[in-house]
């Protein structure tokens, strides 16, 4: 006996496109299709709305890199910000991250990646000319360089400082250290050490 | 400092939206969102078009209670289904289930549930009259009473072969047995005791 769709074709063709997400295998896709036409007018209604919007109207922030709806997005339009302060990070995901922390109240760049030799990525492919005219801005005195802790985040770390040393404003990084709530007898060496070395006073 | 959304207001809600698809938590529906928008053309706009048509035309088969974009569904109104064989399952999931294992080729009857003093789902509440009338189309010689294997789903089960009983056709249900791939050592007593009485010759 063939193989058989187990809905019809348009429910068949959302499941497909629902197992594209990330977090969402084959099988909870179709858990996720069965939820939403279940819940038709309080679920599916909603959503296809809200991805309608957001696909309409979502761009890229031309200060920092952000996407929102809007541009500027929401923290370069937030009049309580910072301006005194920039948060570099790799991606929009990181900057979403840092906000929902909540920490530090400036704006953000967002380098669209990393210095990668392996992927051919170089500085031209990355907003780092963006950042340094940023940083050129007087009312700037501080960029937080928050790259991930990876070799290629601490590789793109090093050529900005480089890139930034010419311009009037403190480079600071985020803390190596152990994570808050985290056991030492599951942490790597290198984390131990770093948090031993960054060790302050109590 | 007060806690802050992460991205902007309309990202915020999509993301609240996804987080209520089963499978998706708070963490995963945001990383999804992020999926989305940064694949606005390749992902979010077909899966906008994909939920605005399957809402605007998705509906509960008048034949077997199925739920599909015509009526009645793609199985009701498949020339090549057997028509003497009806399967009986409590949700719309479980026909799709039994659909993918594709090992039956009869069409089906959603309950809609099981019977439940506890929940005060009586026989009314489900779909059972409906069933009663399919099965005594001279055509159907089958029901096969695919129900799941917990207490509700058995006390069902009985219910339904009651009201059967005067109908001229077989019910059947499914057998109960050692799943395939399974282990020996990790299935329950009950199910090791249904599969040693129920054995079959080599």
């Amino acid at each position: 006996m063939p193989v058989r769709a187990a809905a019809g074709p348009e429910i068949e063709a959302l499941v497909q496109l629902l197992a594209r997400l990330p977090g969402l295998g084959p099988r909870s896709a179709r858990r996720a299709a069965l939820h939403l036409v279940k819940k038709r007018e309080a679920l599916l209604g909603p959503l296809t709305a809200a991805l309608a919007r957001v696909g309409e109207t979502v761009r890229s922030c031309s200060a920092c890199g952000n996407l929102d709806t809007r541009d500027p997005c929401f923290v370069c339009a937030d009049p309580d910000r910072d301006p005194a302060v920039i948060v570099v990070v790799e991606d929009v995901g990181d900057l979403w991250a840092l906000e929902r922390a909540g920490a530090l109240s400036g704006r953000y760049h967002v380098l669209g990646g990393v210095l990668s030799a392996l992927d051919g990525i170089g500085p031209e492919a990355l907003a780092i000319a963006r950042l340094v005219e940023r940083a050129a801005d007087p009312a700037v005195r501080e960029i937080v360089i928050a790259v991930n802790a990876t070799v290629e985040g601490q590789t793109t770390a090093h050529y900005l400082m480089d890139e930034l040393k010419d311009v009037d404003v403190a480079v600071s990084r985020l803390a190596h250290g152990v994570p808050v709530g985290g056991e030492l007898d599951y942490l790597d060496e290198g984390t131990l050490s770093a948090a031993l070395r960054q060790r302050r006073p109590f």
